[in-house]
């Protein structure tokens, strides 16, 4: 398993939390969000899921992976 | 009907306008969310709601009604 840790910007309440760590899970992987510094710790099977993926499927719900 | 503006503090981006618009629905009314001013407007029909359970369905999803 492969942990990453990204910066993601504009996630403002536990409603944006939801939508990563479920668009993260579509994706394939598992995420903790840590709201008040803009964190998100992704864990994946790097055999199975790319990292790319896992960023997409973020800024697919609107906040920008830095 | 009946038209009230609530200031409603909390909302911070799109996931909260739903949440408390689909609250005043739960509740029996209306709602238009002006995010960036912090306002909703609310529209119910004062013979079968009252403006107490609207202020309270919102407060139910962890928002201030000031």
């Amino acid at each position: 398993m492969a942990q990453v840790t990204l910066n993601v910007q504009g996630m403002s309440c536990n409603h944006c939390v939801n939508a990563v760590e479920k668009a993260v899970r579509g994706a394939g992987g598992q995420a903790k969000v840590d709201l008040p510094n803009g964190k998100v710790e992704v864990e994946f099977d790097e055999g199975k899921v790319q990292l790319g993926a896992i960023k997409e499927a973020i800024e697919d719900q609107g906040y920008d992976v830095v």
